[in-house]
């Protein structure tokens, strides 16, 4: 899909691997059953570097998490690994597992295990077999490079239909920067504080703690305004690792450089969003609500997501259909006040847009216009509340006959 | 559906006119386009009577809503008037449509207009055609007979594929009493106060406050734990006439007798719920979640309600897939603290029950048994949380095509 300009960063060709410091590589260690299905990934910087992370807020969280948590305390990471197929998650020995990975893959690289990110994603409750993770960690290290970022964003996907990397780069004074990162997601989609797996990564100087409060600030304008279906998962983790090799004087304090950072990493999750939302299981269109003229933000999230979550709002997107009278309800069951008596409603995409509703009722349109508005591949609800100045976008997709198929028998 | 047995009440044959003192009809009228379907019903009771009624939360409510609302403050009305195809919500001149169908069915059947209660449902946004309102009141008033339940059952059904109407007799002191009801609903099910639409009767002597303190009791713990997808009516409205022509003393207290009444009603509420459940949009099987061992009703009721509102639990019961990691994934984001590594879950049916997890972690099971289980027309999933002595149930339905195809494209 096209990429969305955001503060006229320019966007580049490749992933993880894109800015400078950085190697990756995936491969098939046989956790999954198709040979063709790359499982185990590996990401890594030349020494331990600043890294900040948040995680999903789901009271059942993977053992990784776990593990990965208390590695970061310190705020420096040098390398990640993580494998696709099982979660390991729900397991008794989990944490074990997953101290295993860790210790497998640093003495590979040899390096420290506390310097090591973990991660899983895959089927709750199922053992992680350790034997693929060992004999494969020996060729993966091998095959570790600087242009093995696809590799890498490629062995963490699950039921993603579409690989979800980019890359963006940007001035911090008189230094390029680039901020890079691979997404997967699909299913149990409704982040409250991450998306299931994204891996992220910049050559910017920047201390740990604020690369945490950039990171937590701007995934709470974007991945945690994703749902595909309103279940948190147990496993989200985003991570960013921060080489410094691009030269810039270290970000150290919450100044103008520090800005243009948050909206290159902006830039980079806006559209990582976009993709995991467009590529929802069973997803045929991307689906973006874009609040206005709220009076506050955590109203104008607040409704904004209320929207893309409805199943009702969803099939009828699938259905093209201006169904705007089920968008209405879904304001007036967020959890937040909205006089729905102020509110204007159009459905627009690059076909046009069609005013269906203004003061809370609906007006005279063309049902044929917004069905060719409805049928293109990225659909925009804009809703103005004309109640105040702030705004907030989410975004999900249509809920399909496939949606149902794919979870409807997940495990075989 | 077989209904479940509670207190020894036993059921009996009929609707909403089972109980003495009640007449009903409904009939085709040309809200609707197919003459097969019935649109337009009308109850009627030979005096004002004592009557209750809960409504939707969702602050987009139908207009009906507001003037039933305004009838019901002194806790009286005589009939029911109400429509199926158009919901007359949010269109400019909804109360004064809700107004005139009160008036129209109050002069003909020569009552008063303040004594009416009206309700619509149907399509939110579209205009709703009086005419034939007005033509078909003559023909509907006439039709108003002691057996005329199961029509006005029929008239008030949009997407149902079943007509969901029961009657429960069981003695208050000396004196045979009946609670009788009929409920529609089949999408846009997720009540916060009450389901779509539920006429209820009764020929009970009882206060009208108790009336509304025993609906407002029962509602709690029936409709409101039921959800077909999660999407809050704008239109939800429960009501109960009392005739009080059984011949009980009138039931003035919170006594043994308002126990009973309050049994009786649950008995006829929780069936009704598992009738909606089962009917949901495009359900193969009903889903009921049933927790015990936890510290709080409270609790109870979030966990409960949080699993069966699963997509993915929903989907999985759908293939029945015994995705057991999907239904704690659920427990883990529930609005509410639960001790997850204490959780012990079943699944079951009439085909028999599988543990599938104790202590938040999976143990082996029989897959194959667990399919034979899932596979039938109303499925269980057992939760003890292993932490106190309060229980819940909460009633939903699997997700499948069929629910996409009905949304996908519901107003043509």
């Amino acid at each position: 899909m096209t990429l969305v300009q955001f503060n006229g960063f320019k966007f580049v060709e490749g992933g993880v691997t894109a800015p400078k410091g950085f190697k990756a590589a995936g491969l098939h260690c046989g956790i999954r059953a198709s040979k063709s299905k790359k499982d185990l990934a590996l990401l890594a910087a030349a020494k331990p570097v600043p890294t900040a992370a948040v995680y999903t807020q789901n009271r059942v969280k993977g053992a990784p998490i776990e593990v990965t948590r208390r590695h970061l305390a310190n705020g420096y990471a040098q390398a990640v690994v993580a494998n696709s197929g099982i979660a390991n998650t729900c397991c008794a020995d989990g944490v074990e597992k997953a101290e295993e990975m860790c210790r497998l893959a640093a003495e590979t690289l040899d390096i420290r295990e506390e310097d090591m990110v973990v991660a899983s994603t895959g089927v709750i409750g199922q053992p992680l077999p350790m034997e693929p993770i060992e004999e494969g960690m020996p060729a993966l290290a091998g095959a570790l490079r600087a242009d093995g970022g696809h590799d890498f964003a490629q062995a963490i996907m699950t039921t993603d239909t579409v690989c979800k990397e980019l890359a963006v780069e940007f001035m911090v004074g008189e230094s390029v920067v680039r901020i890079a990162g691979c997404a997967k997601g699909s299913g149990m989609i409704h982040p409250n504080m991450a998306t299931m797996l994204c891996f992220l990564t910049t050559d910017a100087a920047i201390a740990p703690s604020l690369l945490q409060l950039a990171l937590s600030r701007v995934v709470a304008d974007t991945f945690n305004m994703v749902s595909v279906d309103g279940d948190t998962s147990t496993n989200d983790t985003c991570c960013i690792m921060a080489s410094g090799e691009a030269g810039n004087p270290q970000i150290a304090a919450q100044d103008e450089d520090f800005e243009t950072f948050v909206n290159g990493l902006y830039a980079a999750l806006m559209n990582l969003s976009r993709m995991i939302a467009a590529d929802g299981e069973g997803a045929t269109r991307l689906m973006e609500c874009i609040v206005t003229g709220a009076e506050t933000v955590g109203q104008a999230k607040a409704v904004a997501k209320s929207v893309i979550c409805s199943s009702l709002v969803k099939a009828a997107v699938f259905g093209a259909d201006a169904n705007w009278g089920r968008v209405l309800c879904a304001i007036g069951y967020a959890p937040v006040e909205t006089d729905v008596l102020r509110v204007e409603m159009s459905f627009a995409s690059e076909a046009g847009s069609v005013l269906v509703c203004k003061d809370g009722m609906g007006v005279p349109f063309s049902e044929e216009k917004a069905k060719e508005v409805l049928l293109k591949d990225e659909v925009k609800i804009l809703l103005d509340l004309h109640s105040g100045e702030e705004s907030a976008v989410a975004w999900g997709c249509d809920l399909t006959y496939d949606y149902v198929k794919i979870n409807g028998d997940y495990r075989s």
